[in-house]
């Protein structure tokens, strides 16, 4: 077996503090990952073998302009871990914090992959019996058509590699099944999409009905749109069950019924829990970042780690550009571009 | 008080037939609407006082190019509902085949109401305890701010003269809270309307969670990501009340409590029930229409008939330009513009 892969994390930022986080690393590390551990040292202890902590109690995580606070911070937490991915002496970051401020320290210090447009933020939506990967959810809010067509090579390779899926199903997200449905942005990417050599298993458009149907493995968006529709599935679900749970209360028979069927819903909880997929993806940088979500408990953060390891291990950027050049969806020119927007905090 | 309102109904394309739009249609003139009903005679029957039958079994609900198929079929039930609307024997139009062909005959012959850009589709989203109206969900994938700004006003009249809402809270759909998140379009829609005068209550932007929490009474999105929200929001339940299902039929304890649950639910799936609301609201045009879904039953035809006719005695496209001219956001000049985009099917 080859080296073992060092994952720089930031413990600063998670619901649940540092020592939380410092107990994710933990159970990465038994799982033979290295964990180079950022965060207050004193509020972390003795994380256990395998894991280095890093005294860096500076926290940007709470600041409301995550890009400025970045660049004004240099011994930020986050800061400090992204470096260390950067110079080489971690292979990829997790960061519990803000998406905001992973998302900026890593767009100022990592590059992007060679030949890549846009990094985009992606998700592992956990809906029962038909996860897909939902990208770009929020690190682009404007896109040109190329843009979407690295998303859906850098979703399926991600969905390819890391998750396991064979020959991955890449859906545009639109306002109709229809190739000539949607903004002009979309309807130009649908049409590279179809004509696309390579290895691109393109299934066309989807909708918004698509959640939960298992039509895609991974659906395209640009980055407001997929934030629109991540946010709402979010909202959907927290309204939806907290009104059923409501009516579970509203009598002694509903109470009744509401605590017979607990045990069955327990199992649909498990199948639907965001920790499992260990947290938003930022893929199209040199260096894999992964940013769980802040409510994460240990177990959150310790896949967040394993998901990251597996990525570096298994080469997945590697295999993104590979995807890219069969598909000649390769940045043309290295002409400096606008840098992708930072997103907004989750 | 005044003479009756009069609304015009396209039979063709419902669910259950046209025999179901006309019990529908019936109900509602027993309420003191009149109605003429275009679709096939002979499936209809005689729908009883108020209700005047028009034979035309032509029907475009199911063109896979409705805005085609409006022009090439003179005689369709629909081109000939708006024909009898813009003709003024009726006063608005209710439609329950496709949205699509509701729409694209709406858009040739109903004129824009003076000063308005773009019509648009408006859905009053029936939330558990927070309903709102959400628009546009369709008709314009690309929009300028000041579309986004008279939407605002076009939602908040609509919600005040016929949903009776007081000082209805208008919010734009973004990626975040804050004034600069979102698309150039969004972030200068924001900055037009918190500067607004007039009576609009803007209370700035909200994110896809909005849903279902009662923090606004308009959302105010392009027709893109209204759409995709839209959609989102009806697959997200879908799949989600599926597992619930699902789960309780795991076993036969699971069995028990979900019957026990059965009635406490169904005062849940009342306070949801899309039928109430009537249907989509075509906005913007010198007349109203109303697009039911095609699967509604008689009942949700009779609401959407009798919504129709309440706008228009409360005349809420007099309203409408009330506001837009009292805020300074009536079209300036009446140069030519691109018709809006005909939307998807629903």
């Amino acid at each position: 077996m080859a080296e073992p892969v060092t994952v720089a994390v930031d413990a600063n930022g998670a619901d649940k503090g540092p020592a939380e986080v410092a107990r994710g690393a933990a159970l990465a590390a038994a799982g033979g990952t290295r964990v180079l551990l950022f965060g207050p040292a004193d509020a972390m202890g003795d994380a256990g073998d395998g894991v280095e902590v890093v005294d860096a109690p500076v926290s940007i995580a709470k600041e409301p302009d995550p890009a400025r606070a970045v660049r004004r911070t240099p011994d930020a937490s986050v800061v400090r871990a992204v470096e260390a991915v950067a110079e080489g002496r971690a292979d990829a970051l997790v960061s519990g914090g803000s998406t905001g401020a992973a998302l900026a320290a890593a767009l100022f210090r990592f590059k992007r992959a060679p030949g890549v447009h846009r990094p985009a933020l992606a998700i592992v939506v956990p809906v029962p019996k038909a996860p897909f990967l939902l990208l770009d959810a929020g690190a682009n809010v404007e896109v040109r058509p190329e843009h979407l067509v690295q998303f859906a090579h850098m979703g399926a390779a991600f969905m390819e590699v890391v998750m396991g899926v064979d020959r991955p199903r890449v859906a545009l997200l639109s306002n109709g099944d229809e190739p000539n449905k949607g903004p002009e942005v979309v309807v130009a990417a649908h049409e590279a999409l179809r004509s696309q050599p390579g290895e691109l298993n393109f299934v066309g458009n989807v909708e918004g009905f698509a959640i939960g149907t298992g039509a895609a493995d991974v659906i395209v968006a640009d980055g407001f749109a997929g934030n629109v529709a991540l946010k709402v599935m979010e909202g959907t679900s927290s309204a939806l069950l907290g009104a059923i749970r409501g009516a579970a209360m509203s009598s002694a028979r509903a109470k009744l019924g509401g605590l017979l069927l607990r045990p069955a819903l327990r199992g649909l909880r498990d199948e639907i829990d965001p920790e499992e997929a260990g947290g938003a993806v930022l893929l199209g940088l040199r260096r894999l970042g992964i940013v769980p979500h802040g409510s994460f408990g240990a177990r959150g953060f310790a896949r967040a780690i394993e998901v990251a390891a597996r990525g570096v291990r298994l080469d997945v950027a590697g295999r993104t550009h590979d995807r890219l050049a069969a598909a000649g969806a390769l940045r043309r020119t290295e002409v400096s571009e606008t840098a992708a927007s930072v997103p907004e905090e989750k």
